[in-house]
């Protein structure tokens, strides 16, 4: 089963609700796919910016998932973001994630939220932390 | 009307599908509830950071529109999450925010998430811009 | 020897550099104070907010350090700074720093920076990795 | 005169203090280099984290500064550092800054700290303030 399958197959309850969608799965680099939703925004009807940060929170976690040595867990124990332009309902949002750092003990990456034409939405640097097997 | 019915009047969409409840309202101090239902958790079964940041996100915006000047609107333009400890399902969470700065060109909030029994789950900090009607 | 004068004798060059004097330590709060020389400043003469940020830094490893096991080391993994106000030469500014949570792999640490009248210069939240000996 | 040339003539007391020396510097891209200095480390002799910061808070505030309409200036409202190697003493640091955001009202610039092998040191985002002249 490839990274991308195994990632579908292991949908988490939230990033269900969300509708997240997995486009693309590479040890360095993670793509996702949203929809704008009604129910997903603020008022007026753009994208509420605590679902921009799940949305990137997902795709963090999911590239430090893939780099995980066998038997390791990990968890979010930091997240920034910056939110740059509305998402208007309706808009199909993209999001990448790339690795700052793989190490040992901590991971660090960032998500670009953007527009299908490539207009920044937000951007998100997480720390996760790598849990290793007793 | 007061204050917590105007926000209970105007609850935002995802503030709904998330099912934040407001508690309290004061131009220093809004508090709110959550559920952590299963849909809200990734796995194992804990609340997903994405759904933590959502909810300070809707509590540190909400204390900005109460300190709004008449006409005004308001919008994130960062937000940072420490996190502390996981909220597992079924715990009832609570948010506290308060501000940190109340100027005339941004805001900006922190939001306390703990447990109902004052377990600190994660702190929020964020930047709220302030858009003066024109 | 008390930990105030503790830290006193392990001054850190860059600390001396800065002009950083601490006035009191306890495990759940240290403070010091630091002069805004005009040689620490931007252009118009307020403190840089690189100086803000060393000085809080400072602040927040000593907190960890005070509070870390016998052997153990520690690294600031990442810090986030809210600016809120400037602090013009000659200012004497205070910092004062209290722990947001003290675990067995992490430490968060937050320090307002603030003049001696209390108005708020920054607020700044660290995070510490706790390395312990082999 | 140039832009380089006229970053260089503006020097402000911190960062000449500091010794940052500006390398490049084009509307998109600021460079600088920084000897890591005795005085400006922890110990071990390594650089200080608030030297990190300092450094390219520097970066990003010129970065803006270069980008600002006539008559306008700038403050940074926050900045999130993540730190990812240490930088012995000795070590010639190099900072690039790119724009993330060039926007009316803010602008955002990521800055990355790196060795001379590219060895990625620190991470750092942050947000300027565009104050528009009455």
């Amino acid at each position: 089963m490839d990274t991308l399958t195994g990632i579908k197959k292991q949908m988490l309850p939230f990033a269900e609700l969300l509708g997240i969608e997995f486009v693309s799965a590479a040890p360095d680099k993670i793509v996702a796919e949203m929809t704008v939703r009604q129910d997903l925004c603020t008022r007026p009807a753009v994208l509420h910016g605590g679902a921009v940060m799940a949305f990137a929170d997902t795709l963090g976690a999911t590239g430090t998932i893939v780099n995980l040595p066998e038997g390791a867990g990990t968890t979010t124990i930091e997240s920034k973001t910056n939110f740059v332009a509305p998402a208007p309902v309706g808009t199909r949002i993209v999001g990448e994630t790339t690795p700052i750092h793989r190490g040992r003990l901590t991971m660090i990456w960032q998500t670009r939220v953007s527009t299908p034409e490539g207009r920044l939405i937000a951007l998100v640097t997480q720390t996760q932390l790598v849990l290793s097997k007793l």
